[in-house]
């Protein structure tokens, strides 16, 4: 029985009651399970996930799908709480918004994102914790869940080197001109100069990471070796002394930086003041023929503002894995969102956070943070991002709503 | 005039005629010209570059295409030479066939290479100079030109960064499982499962390079920043101690270092010892569910050998730019291997040393080369592969065949 399942049953009115009545049928810990149960002191875990299908079925270690449910079904049941787990998100019918109803804890993940809603958070009657399996947890209406004192928690750290790496990746193919040349490969052509017109080399061009936080000040890491002409770097907080590096360059301004960038990474949360900061005004900041790769949000681009500046050629190539409704609806522009000369698309379904590797890293720390709040114990301060009616995290930008914020999470590892 | 033409007139048999002859008619310099030609003084240069079409009309950074020439044209023909320009280099009716029984210097590149066989040597009665615009002589009988005398060179360094970058790149994209993705995009899909189930972090996994010359050097230095378990290299000659690094570590046994790589890189030239190096045998010493990446030569891997092992599972990927002819037939089997679940293949058109940036740098080169050529001042060394009868470069393992060569230039910047 855990610490917590034990505080309530201490502080409950029929605390005699309760104990005798234990007392008397629980002589075995799955009589406890049974009498709990009764009692109504289970709680409710309600996870939203992705559909892993046949994939999950040959491949355990997919533990972001229903199917193996961050590996913690068999706990959960052991610990003899309801897990309902489900990929069925939208609309009021959905499994997502019936549970939503009773359950305790509601986990999510930024790749098949259950969003929960002002609305929803008022349906939502026991609703204590939210755990972002991942990290972002905009899909979470956060002043709604401050006002019903909702701890929203995410596994901190859980994926800043799988979005950084695809970042690098990303803008390498697109500097490179990858998708095209592939392409010809595979429909049985082959014409070089087709491809090399719009093909360059990442050396000697400049780089520039809107927020530089844990994902951003990775990236930068990672380009150190790429003999770069200048690594920038834009962010309303300063990085600690001991990550500052003489190659990573602050710019006070943001449209200073995006003057000088060949390259520019977007690295910082989702929040109203980076909700469409990338809109027509902005990236017309931008070099003409300037690429531009986005990891962090969607809702962070203005999708018909990339889609005309691709087409304008002022934009050269835009690629991310992340979209303003995930899935990305069939019509959504950035599909089919390309260059002056047919190219310079890199996108991809949302899943740079959710590699194999990133994986088992998300769905122990989901455990460690369900496995705390179980004992009352703290939890990692890291991982917090509003507790007790507040933000604990300035990633949101909220408590320092003087700056014009993209901000981050402290930088470093 | 050039010295090299001066020297020619003043050797001559006809030296005396000859002066007399210039003196009589050529009190301008276009008058000089029209004697030199007449006088058959003039060089024949032939040029097998590929075919730019609209691109290379419409960007005249492509230099590396046929109607840009390498920018040399209007020098070439102001000096009064015959510049020879085509991409039609298959078979004895080809233009490159024709014209090569009467040039003096030769210019190919390897992106679409004229195979100069000790056949057409032999037909080649005037050659004296063999010009690789880019990095990679293996086009030509090296054996034979020294035969005959005939000077390669190549503009060494002229692409590495460009191919380091490229080798970069399709590391992350096999190892992210990029291109399965990207497709989905595009084809209006969204499974991030059937993607994630086989997407890794390249933090963690062990690379290798066979090969640490100017580029397997240049790709261990980029990928310092990912945090990799362990970057091995593998070369038959030793790094000079001043590009030793303790990250770096040499493997004395090639197949030492493929039993323990995740991702293998090929980064060394193709030579008698270096074909088919990666067969059925070699591949079988690789970790089951490595990724292979081979931007060096096509030739360095059996093409049946490749596909097998992606079909049977042992590779998870295979990424590159070289195939084995070039351009690639469309039956090539490297267009559509894919592993056990349908991905696995970043190839590409031959074009990862000829992106633009790299093309400034190999025309410029290549110029460079013929102009020494023509005022008679010696070749730069790290150009040279032959020269004088003798192999230059124990980059292509002829002089030093006691070692099973892997060989390459010396490391470093």
């Amino acid at each position: 029985m855990s610490s917590l399942l034990r505080s309530r049953l201490i502080s409950s009115k029929n605390i005699l009651r309760n104990i005798n009545y234990t007392r008397q049928f629980s002589s075995t810990s799955s009589n406890m399970v049974k009498v709990l149960a009764d009692l109504k002191l289970f709680l409710k875990v309600l996870a939203v996930l992705y559909k892993g299908g046949q994939a999950a079925q040959e491949e355990p270690r997919l533990l972001g799908t229903i199917e193996n449910s961050l590996g913690i079904s068999d706990w959960l049941k052991k610990e003899g709480h309801e897990f309902i787990v489900t990929d069925d998100k939208e609309g009021p019918n959905s499994e997502f918004q019936k549970h939503i109803a009773d359950a305790e804890i509601l986990v999510t993940t930024p790749f098949h994102p259950g969003y929960l809603t002002a609305d929803l958070i008022d349906k939502a009657k026991n609703l204590k914790l939210c755990v972002t399996a991942g990290v972002g947890s905009d899909h979470i209406d956060l002043n709604a869940a401050n006002k019903k004192n909702i701890t929203v928690a995410e596994v901190s750290g859980s994926n800043v080197v799988s979005v950084a790496e695809h970042v690098v990746m990303s803008i390498l193919l697109l500097v490179r001109n990858f998708v095209p040349a592939h392409e010809q490969i595979v429909s049985d052509d082959w014409n070089v100069a087709e491809i090399a017109r719009n093909a360059f080399d990442l050396e000697g061009k400049t780089i520039g990471t809107v927020g530089c936080g844990r994902i951003g000040y990775r990236v930068l890491e990672r380009l150190q070796g790429f003999n770069c002409k200048e690594l920038l770097w834009f962010d309303y907080t300063d990085l600690p002394e001991d990550k500052k590096k003489e190659e990573f360059k602050r710019v006070e301004k943001l449209e200073d930086m995006l003057a000088k960038c060949d390259v520019v990474t977007i690295n910082c949360p989702l929040h109203e003041k980076t909700k469409g900061l990338f809109n027509d005004e902005m990236i017309s900041k931008m070099k003409k023929g300037a690429w531009l790769v986005n990891t962090a949000r969607g809702a962070i681009c203005d999708r018909d503002a990339v889609k005309k500046a691709l087409e304008s050629g002022h934009l050269n190539g835009y690629a991310g894995d992340v979209w303003d409704v995930q899935p990305s609806p069939k019509d959504h522009p950035w599909r089919h969102a390309f260059n002056t000369l047919g190219g310079g698309n890199g996108m991809v379904p949302h899943y740079s956070g959710t590699t194999l590797d990133a994986q088992a890293r998300y769905a122990n720390g989901a455990k460690d943070i369900i496995q705390r709040y179980f004992a009352g114990k703290e939890q990692e301060p890291a991982n917090l991002i509003v507790v007790n009616g507040d933000y604990a995290s300035k990633a949101y930008g909220q408590r320092d709503n003087k700056n014009k914020a993209t901000g981050q999470k402290p930088a470093g590892p």
